[in-house]
């Protein structure tokens, strides 16, 4: 059995994070914490555990977070995070981050796009970036992974095969991003407000969001050159599901059957990510509660362009799902122990 | 292992049957039957299953159905079921019938309520009202179960503590029922288009629904005396999740502490049921996807009426869960073996 | 033209009051105030009046606020307007009071339910209840309406045919209510927030809503008896609707023809009150952003008891769009002057 | 008073006609055909319009469908409408049609995307592209206007300005488009039942969605250089609303502040398209039920491109709005003349 510590779990990202290690056959959460309802029962603060969970929320602290527990997942906002690691990296106690702390290899981009100066930059070079159908070696031998952002996800699922091998171009790409309101968090804010989101679409952060360089520098390294790209977030009201659609410039004749060929071959030893049949698209009905990417490929001849559509559920593929992922591996697991169960449709 | 068939595999209370028949750790389902969709493989007509999944649909034959069987789910429509079900009895293969076809025990009600005449009459006296919270004795030496109505499920789960013990009066009683767009199945219809159910809300069948006769079967049972009620149920903008609220005219003194002591003593072998904390009501929000019954009670002095509130998954508690509760019981496991994950929220 | 200044412009209640007023023929705003806003544009704080109203919010001086000025509507909060009340009332200027604190005739009731000492008791006697298909002659002829909740304007259009003639007993009433969110308001709140609020469903305040004093006044006088009655409110996920349902027991043998045709002649000056045909039920898409009620009524025999379904739109009939039609009665109009557009469907 | 007929007033831009023109202060609606409805009256299929419209459903005959009648609206599913427009032409009356069938002026194309011949290829020259704010003259002129497709209207209204004046390539244009339900009809579906579309996302006809030529012939005038372009096309779960969001390759140094001068500029004698101010970006729900379009500008200096996000009500200036726009170009009032009430917010 392994034991698990989860630090923050007061957001969606971390009561996801419970809901899934709950159902793991091989793990515990021995350890829950929260600064503003420690003392509190787990069960009070979401009432979807009552009488599954008795845990309560103890204050953070490093050095009482890792007793007796086999592994540390962060669920603290960004710039938190990395006032704590230092010192659980000490411990040698594995951590998976899901904040945005150590996603970016360069301090400069961090203090660019997250208006706040990385205070632990040493440990960027150690933190591997915890997307396993891209790293899966590395983060099993890892003691830091930085689990991805939500778009960042679904983006590179569907940058991957396209930049491998070369069937699109490295200029010129946009991605143009679809996401429920949980993707934006638990904390109540006017432009969440149930009637202000419901009957309401928009895109936001535009040429401004901070997932936007976590992307280019994955992208960089699958395409081999510097990758610039526009990446739009949209709001969708509902409550999960996040929709990528990426348009990229071909880069040698393709039909849609070779993509998704390509595309099968290369994540044919990752059951996480199912690529569709041609002509079929992916629906974010279809991931729900799971963490599975659907990619559907589509070749546009008219335009010379590559159009792929990838689907995810933000709040697992796209957080607490994938860090699950990420400790199976780090754990000696079997990656998707734990993460197999069908969507809840409808 | 338990191998399991379900006849019937094509609407939402199927899909449901099969989400949570896979991740039950002591099931294995053999066979599924569809009429249309015989010969397509589950995952097409289910993407959900892809990858999960390889059965495909047989047509339905009695015979062949049990072939190495343990137990058969029939989630077929009313009126088919009564059809299917004498041949399956007669092969000694414990049988939980989803459908409406033997849970009311006179042959008469059903004839006036479902506008149909019942064609094994017989059978209705063997058959077991599949409410394991009321009858989990009868259930587990049962053949044949009839699993409850969504709409009856909740109400009776709130009406039983309060009939038993006589806290409420048996007379002139009022339930006035809300269910998620799901309850009304998944056959496209004008009224069930998305623009038109969408920020829309009815009352339905106003005195005239047949889960009326249901509830009043099983409340004449627990009042020892026969109870005529008024049941009104709602359509509400959303997928999943079905909220009973009760109105009964006081029968004694009782504070809402009296009633939630009480209720928490009723059902204090059922972690199915989770009776709330006095001043605390029930979301369904916190039931979906699982197959609980939250149930909030409140004393109105002031009327000298008792008001309670249950919130259920149509699908899970209301149908496909309580399917599986009950063929644990016929098989002699715990009850709740496969279902004690936590809501899906948001 | 009439001059009409609007205080307390911030709610969704005083942006649905611009919306009406801005189409209104007779009509143009002078003036409207925010304590928070002064100093801001309307079109700030509400985008969707850009291009179309250049009005800019001033704070809420009394004195300033009937300065050319022939009408003037409260939109502010409980206890709040009982403090302008008597300064604007004093001036002669009529009043048309959104909030609800002269609403109820006895201060006693108001400090139960409000939980707050009533400081204008002496106006309580002048001010007069703002349901225009109740009190339409007094109305005109008043210098201070009260407007009425959204729930008792529902539920009170469904009571009043059933209890003037004595149709339904007065004792035993059940008002079972269900709102779509933005009834609650513009404030953000966790519970409101989109991913809580939405796919959620769940009875409030039951027994304990403030409404309930409002309902029970005005149905006691119907009556000519006092009337306690059981109401509850539930939140359902969508932007505008309200829909009552309200259970009484017979109090004479009639069919649904007869109730209707009853009905129907009650309101045969009301066009406001659209009486279905029988076997026909409401639905609040059918009264979105409209000043219009829909009643269903059905007789149930089974139970000897009537069941009435209203739907309004909680922002218009239930609020801005009533407000104006008092004020049309108030200056001499059409009552339905401005107040006759189709609603929004889908 | 203008006098006004509506052919095929059965599906969503039917009844939102009849809506727009009911409130329109000119015009009165004469006469309304269906095929399948003939013989019933409007209020029993659009229940909305209960108390506020008497027509009743004719069969659609050319002849009797003019008479006394001063414009004429086409509702008709394309492919029908033009088996009815040489007859109306030759009559004289001035033809909206809402169809697809005269707005490309190359029945080649026609044939290609919407895999029909066309029947009348010489009143294809006649016809006028009918989005008022690019050709106001042609259609105050026309006998045969083609009221524009709802991605169409909003893909245009955000091109426009960037390509007049060369803001940006006419080369690799990428128009990611997202619209409500309501834009997919009102014919009941399996991918628009309710559980199908609720808490879903996808995108659908990918590269081959027959607004793609529409756009691209606009585009292409615009430019003055033949323009291809990328447009997908996605279903979101609200009832209302279109978004486009457009990419396009700076075609030179431009600020977002030099963008949004630029296109008030352009829009100045266009009270429908709002540029909003820098830094600012459109919601759906601030044009919900009206005839704007709100236009966001952004210049992405990283990736030297520009990204514009337009938003419409679909059913609105995407359709019903837009003809009544053209209307009154046609029957020179004032365009705005009843299409100027702010939004229906929440």
């Amino acid at each position: 059995m392994i034991h698990a510590a989860v630090a923050g779990a007061t957001g969606y990202t971390g009561s996801e994070l419970l809901r899934i290690l709950n159902a793991h056959p091989d793990v515990e959460v021995a350890r829950i914490t929260s600064e503003r309802c420690a003392g509190r029962a787990l069960a009070e603060v979401f009432p979807q555990f009552r009488g599954l969970c008795d845990l309560s929320y103890e204050p953070l602290d490093p050095k009482t977070l890792i007793r007796g527990v086999d592994v540390v997942f962060l669920a603290l906002p960004h710039t938190r995070s990395m006032g704590v690691v230092p010192a659980l990296h000490a411990s040698g106690v594995p951590v998976v981050d899901l904040s945005a702390d150590f996603r970016l290899r360069d301090p400069a981009l961090y203090a660019e796009w997250y208006k706040a100066e990385h205070t632990a930059p040493r440990l960027l070079e150690e933190a591997v970036y915890g997307l396993p159908e891209l790293h899966a070696r590395e983060i099993s031998e890892a003691r830091l992974v930085a689990n991805p952002g939500c778009y960042p996800t679904a983006a590179l699922l569907a940058l991957a095969p396209l930049l491998h091998g070369g069937w699109i171009e490295p200029g010129g790409i946009v991605i143009d991003a679809k996401s429920g309101v949980s993707g934006a968090g638990k904390e109540p804010k006017p432009h969440l407000h149930f009637p202000q989101a419901h009957e309401a679409l928009c895109a936001y952060r535009v040429g401004e969001h901070p997932h936007t360089p976590e992307i280019e520098q994955e992208a960089s390294a699958l395409a081999g050159t510097v990758v610039r790209l526009s990446f739009t977030p949209h709001l969708v009201p509902m409550n999960r599901g996040l929709l990528c659609t990426l348009y990229g410039a071909a880069a040698r004749p393709a039909s849609t059957s070779d993509l998704v060929e390509h595309a099968r071959s290369y994540y044919r030893d990752q059951p996480a990510v199912q690529v569709l049949d041609p002509g079929d698209l992916p629906n974010t009905r279809d991931v729900r509660g799971t963490n599975r990417c659907l990619l559907g490929l589509v070749a546009e001849p008219r335009t010379r362009r590559v159009v792929a559509v990838s689907a995810i559920d933000n709040l697992v593929k796209g957080a607490a799902g994938q860090a699950v992922q990420n400790m199976n591996l780090l754990m000696g697991l079997d990656p998707f122990r734990g993460l197999d169960l069908p969507a809840l449709v409808p």
